[in-house]
């Protein structure tokens, strides 16, 4: 069953919560991801929110990645989407489990446009 | 069980494929979407694909929204990440199902961010 994308869905707990709330570590941290997956990198929008937080997007050829982080909590939501058979989207998944030193984690991996064609 | 985000992920097949290639379009059309559901935008990032395909985002204050068209399949991948109760994410998936003309649409919902917290 071919799918047009690979979409996958972190939820990474238990993270040291300094990270968290910076936008420098975290936007190297994405790009590292996407590079180390294979991706071509387009661009990027990064915001840190008050009191705490911040959110983060890597536009890739490849689709895109993103975070939104919750100090607070320890928590980030990072989601990976990709398509095409050229990049390894797991790849960057790990990067990101080990950058955010997130010691409880899950993912949840979706197919996206799934088709009635060959 | 509260969760810190919504995060609805709607396919939409059966697109107006003229639209799905229309960069200018759909960048209005996210941005309405967010409008529409009480959302602050921040920032954008839209990138249209040779031969054909756009792949855009919308960072908003209570998370984003992004796009993948693949005008030759009709298909639109998009996604709405909303986290608190000012928005009304639904709203924002109505505006897109309507804007894009999807004529075979199906949406599933997320929560992330489930904590053990109050």
């Amino acid at each position: 069953m071919n799918a047009l994308g690979k979409h996958l869905l972190l939820e990474l707990k238990g993270c040291d919560k300094e990270v968290l709330d910076d936008l420098s570590f975290l936007r190297d941290a994405l790009l590292a991801a996407a590079s180390e997956c294979g991706a071509t990198i387009l661009g990027e929008s990064f915001h840190r929110f008050s009191p705490q937080g911040v959110s983060g997007v890597v536009i890739i050829a490849e689709s895109h990645l993103f975070i939104h982080t919750w100090p607070e909590y320890g928590y980030a939501a990072a989601d990976i989407f990709t398509c095409g058979d050229s990049v390894q989207p797991e790849r960057a998944a790990q990067v990101l489990t080990r950058k955010l030193s997130s010691k409880n984690h899950s993912m949840v991996e979706m197919r996206r446009g799934i088709l009635d064609t060959e």
